[in-house]
């Protein structure tokens, strides 16, 4: 790529973040867009006052910058919880280790590059049409001594960045206690779920439960909800609410009451009155949920799983972490989700099922991986005009536009991988609540994990490897020439990845600050739905969506940070804006709709190791290559150290995010039992985990708290 | 390999079992050899009378095998634990095995390969001069459809071997439980070994434990045995024990107790009376003794690991499974030995420490297995006798004698092989007590796991591959082409393991019954020791060395039954041989050490696991080769079907040999409450887990109770 088509893209995607910055600070103060993009404080009151017209609303203002930046930690903690938290320090350790790099990067490695000649047919003069290559470690002339400049840099990145992983583990951690601490008590912590638990001829599930725990938990156990199916009932509760809605709609829209002359069947159409057709309806339905749960409840269609409360955390924790029964694949228990997190469809109970649930899925990410390479592979086409050219004779004269050329190569092929991107979160979402997991948390941190590897998997290796060689899982069969084929393929893709930077991570950033799709939602639903506050649902921020995008971003960085240092200003770039953009979501947007106390962590921590690692792989390729071996030989133990590290890590600190210890959760117990408030917490308990479905309907606008499925359009 | 050279090496194999066994029933009726033949009766007291000469003596009878037949499970249970009833159906399950497998092997398998004609220079007339090479599935003629017959049978046999493998960890399962209802309380099971205890300054370790369990556990904590530094004091024991056991010999023994004049310079040697010299340098070490026991118990050197009890076996799982505090690498807990298997030397105790050494034996075990190959490679080339040949071109007369030649490939390579494989367990159990085990019996579980591997590597994998390709490293790392080679490399050593399995195989059962190592120990040492039975040591069965060796020839079996079907009967004559003469050694001759309630068993089914996914590869590698590509192809669900049977078993099966569940531990420990004898337990436990060395010294004879390292010999 030359580096106009590079500045060609730069001012593109400049243009068009200040463009999205200057409409975000005039329609954030439409009072019609309130519900686009301040939902949480409309819902929490804050924001109600304005609604008077004024010249200062036509005018952009870079305040709300200035509150973003503002916001502190502890704010934001006690808004948006630990997660937010998680997520924010996710942004400030990229910007840490890519500031740090970019120092590096830019102050010494770059000049370096550029002094060399490796790669001839540079002409210094024409600086505009040059190759980006020219500020490559290509440029570095084989077996030069400046090579050790990079290998250098290499040692003190992975230091540096194994460091600030240490450090933030160890923070995030504390934190994490420290949360819990000073959480009010809450139900899932006292509460344990059981899964296949032992039916007995002749007595119910309900009664085995309560049989088992008696005996064996006779001093903790304190009450049970036996997990009854409701598939049908919950579609029934739906058909309700969208009818009560509709009728709704019609009351306060007198315009529609009337029979429907919008139609062009209008004129022939029924006379009779639609409220009252609805109402009659709804009333129908209703009936039939009344039915329908009563029977659930009296004839029980149990599903051998039910959520087992405690008197104590530790109580719980007991019975959490020991195997209850003889044979391992009865009362399996597993920690309970929040209340209002618990996932209800898809709850498949038997351990076979789940097992098998699990496999399958397994299965369809690895199809959906091979599958997903041949938009990929097109897509990659585009980049090379010579190639579609090829293919493509007759766009010969219009390629050979510099304009279009330049859009082609720099622009395009990004975003179009971009779109198609955009399918992938809440595929994997789907397949995770396939998968057998009880809550939305759960789902989504398996859906992030997913998100992650098929990004890595899709974008970067595919890019990688597509240009040379098609078949890329051919090169993972033959592991000892990983290094060699990584350092050859790796070094070509610079341009790309760079423009990729600037394409899709600017443009996601200022799309997500600018809300594009809920704004054409809101556009368009607008005229029919009328301006009802209470139908108003505050988005919660879609984790598997942003994580993987920042760790993508934080790998592409720390593996082209000695190879193509020029990536590195773009990088600050993009964590600078996402800083700013996400704490103003955080504080406008999303509302927490559950809490995981910073479980995400151990993800990033996790893909931050890989990307070392994955470095150190090209670094011995690139060292071999250019003929140093004795660089290529001593980047050997840093993997290896980088390896050891994080075993260390997962010993020393994952297991913080899996469960808290005996001592918090004693001590915790302990200060509860003083706390006057304990009592009626128990008696809530009692029926904390009852299936919403079973609940009688009410039609509120805040669906939230109904438990319908998060992923409901995803998965019809 | 010719058919007469396997025939002369099977000969010369039957006559020496036939020797060794004859020997056998005449040596073990002389008083003489009790202490080697039946130590374990001698020191029962079972065996003490007979001691008048009879005729009888001499004459060998089959009284013995008699015995070890009618033995039934019950009485091995009773008498030997459950370790022994596992090992010993290892060896049934293996006959069942081979039984289903040599039935069809003999009568279906091996027409079909004989009739084939693939390999041309065959002259069936000159039948003794035959390639073994006719037997094998080498012979069938390429794309025949006669290859089916071994497709069906590949698919009957792996559906057969995993019936038997979850019909046994059920069994075993249910064995353990049962072992784990009916046993004594014991004092492991009340107890928990805690490691990495935080050291406040100014109080002590022990102060700190008390502490922490009497806050933590306050209703189930009962006392705690903070472990000490007693490396010193323990080769100060050993040096008191070793001279006293000199001067009872010299006291027992009239004609030593003059000065020495057996030595060449007893005429100008010291005339000082030697017993007086022992005895005061004796008095010496024992005062040492005494003072360092008294300034260890006082001034403390305690390691920060403790040994706690507790009041119940539920409050010690309790204590176990739930990490205790806050930082993960902190009050680390993991299941107490029982106090005889405690293994006290190299008792490393932080958390780094035992992390980092444990990084160290793996890096050893790489490269002894590296290593090893060395000796290997070289006994191979003895199989070719061209290559020999080559080498050595003044040997050629002398291996053209038929006879030495048959001797050469038949017999002496295996032979070698055996020899050099006797060194691996004890250095294998070595590097496992190096690597922070606190138990004998984790160690020998540890050292099993790497001798069975080490085995599979260094035999299989090195003998198959060394004669095509030397580096087998570099086919593991090009996995694609994996089953393709050992379709070629496989077949072609079928004749090589056909005579290890004899050669190999018979000779250690027969040299196991024979004990021909303790039987020159004893030779030697006895005109020096007399005949003290108080002396005497019960040795107990060193699993990591004979079932690695028993899984091995089951992996022979698994893989080689479809490809050369010749090799079942000799197994099955092993495993006849063993299942005789194991039986025999547990009456007789072993004694255990350690209960681990049939916690070997897991090993053997992940390595029968192994072995049929390897059976499997090289099905798909000679199906492919022999041009029937859609048998190839239809064989690919069987090792995923495998792996999955397998992965359901480690969720059925293998937590019930990890721990004991909620519901096991709670009704032990209500049938206990009413054992009147918990009071005294209790007493007991208190100071179950005394280090011996801080004991005072006792001399009695059976050195097994002062827990000298097991392995002191080969750590010396």
């Amino acid at each position: 790529m030359l580096v106009s088509a590079l500045l060609t893209s730069v001012g593109i995607n400049s243009g068009l973040c200040v463009l999205f910055f200057t409409l975000y600070s005039i329609l954030r103060k439409q009072p019609n867009n309130y519900d686009v993009y301040i939902p949480r404080l409309l819902v929490e009151g804050t924001s109600k006052g304005r609604s008077g017209f004024n010249l200062e609303r036509l005018i952009p203002s870079p305040g709300w910058v200035r509150a973003a930046w503002k916001l502190s930690e502890e704010e934001l903690l006690s808004s948006s919880g630990l997660d937010a938290v998680v997520f924010m320090r996710i942004i400030t350790f990229s910007l840490k280790v890519f500031l740090v790099a970019g120092i590096i990067g830019v102050f010494v490695l770059l000049p370096v590059n550029c002094t060399g000649d490796q790669l001839e047919d540079v002409d210094f003069a024409d600086f505009s049409n040059n190759s980006l290559d020219v500020f490559t470690i290509s440029n570095v002339n084989n077996g030069s001594k400046r090579l050790w400049v990079h290998f250098a840099a290499v040692y003190v990145v992975t230091i540096f960045v194994c460091y600030l992983l240490y450090y933030e583990y160890k923070y995030i951690s504390s934190k994490r206690i420290a949360y819990f601490y000073s959480s009010k008590p809450q139900p899932h912590q006292f509460t344990i779920l059981v899964r296949g638990i032992p039916v007995s001829a002749g007595s119910s599930i309900s009664d085995t439960v309560e049989t088992f725990f008696t005996e064996y938990h006779p001093s903790t156990y304190l009450s049970h909800m036996v997990v009854r199916r409701t598939n049908k009932l919950r579609s029934l509760i739906n058909d309700a609410k969208k009818l009560y809605k509709r009728i709704i709609q019609l009351q306060s829209n007198p315009t529609q009451h009337k029979p429907r002359r919008g139609s062009c069947f209008g004129l022939f159409g029924h006379k009779v009155d639609l409220v009252d057709q609805y109402e009659k309806k709804l009333e129908d339905i209703e009936e039939n949920v009344r039915l329908e749960q009563s029977e659930i409840s009296l004839a029980g269609e149990e599903v051998p799983a039910a959520f087992v409360s405690f008197k104590s955390q530790y109580g719980a924790a007991i019975a959490f972490h020991l195997q209850q029964s003889i044979n391992p694949t009865q009362w399996v228990t597993e920690q309970a989700p929040e209340p209002l997190d618990v996932y209800w469809p898809f709850f498949s109970s038997s351990f076979m099922r789940r097992w098998i649930s699990k496999l399958v899925i397994v299965v369809a990410c690895i199809l959906l991986t091979i599958l997903f390479l041949i938009p990929v592979v097109i897509v990659q086409g585009l980049t090379n005009l010579t190639q579609l050219e090829g293919w493509l004779p007759f766009l010969k004269s219009i390629l050979s536009t510099t304009f279009v050329s330049q859009i082609i190569t720099g622009y395009l092929p990004s975003l179009i991988l971009m779109l198609f991107l955009r399918l992938v979160p809440p595929v994997m979402e789907l397949l995770s609540s396939i998968q057998g997991y009880i809550s939305h948390s759960n789902i989504e941190k398996s859906a992030c994990n997913k998100v992650l590897w098929f990004t890595i998997w899709n974008i970067f290796f595919a890019t990688v490897f597509s240009g040379s060689v098609l078949s890329q899982v051919s090169i993972f069969l033959d592991p000892k020439n990983i290094p060699a084929k990584l350092a050859v393929s790796v070094p070509a893709q610079a341009s790309f990845f760079i423009a990729y930077v600037v394409t899709s991570g600017w443009t996601s950033v200022s799309t997500e600050v600018f809300r594009l799709v809920p704004l054409f939602c809101s556009l368009i639903s607008r005229p029919f739905t009328g301006s009802k506050d209470d139908d108003l649902q505050v988005p919660s921020i879609p984790y598997h969506r942003d994580i993987p995008r920042l760790l993508f971003f934080g790998l592409l960085g720390i593996t082209y940070f000695f190879l193509a240092p020029l990536i590195l200003p773009f990088l600050l770039g993009y964590f600078c804006l996402g800083y700013i953009i996400y704490r103003n979501q955080f504080i406008n947007v999303y509302a927490p709709k559950y809490e995981t106390a910073g479980k995400f962590w151990p993800i990033v921590h996790n893909s931050t190791i890989f990307s070392l690692v994955l470095m150190h792989a090209i670094a011995v390729g690139i060292f071999t290559l250019k003929k140093l071996s004795l660089a290529s030989t001593l980047i050997f133990p840093l993997p290896v150290l980088t390896l050891l590290f994080n075993e260390y890590c997962r010993k020393r600190f994952l297991p913080i995010f899996i469960a808290y210890s005996a001592e918090c959760l004693i001590k915790k117990d302990r200060d509860d039992q003083n706390d006057p408030a304990m009592a009626e917490f128990f008696d809530e308990l009692v029926t904390a985990y009852q299936d919403p479905a079973l609940m009688p309907i009410h039609y509120s606008g805040n669906l939230e708290s109904l438990n319908t499925p998060l992923i409901s359009s995803a998965s019809v």
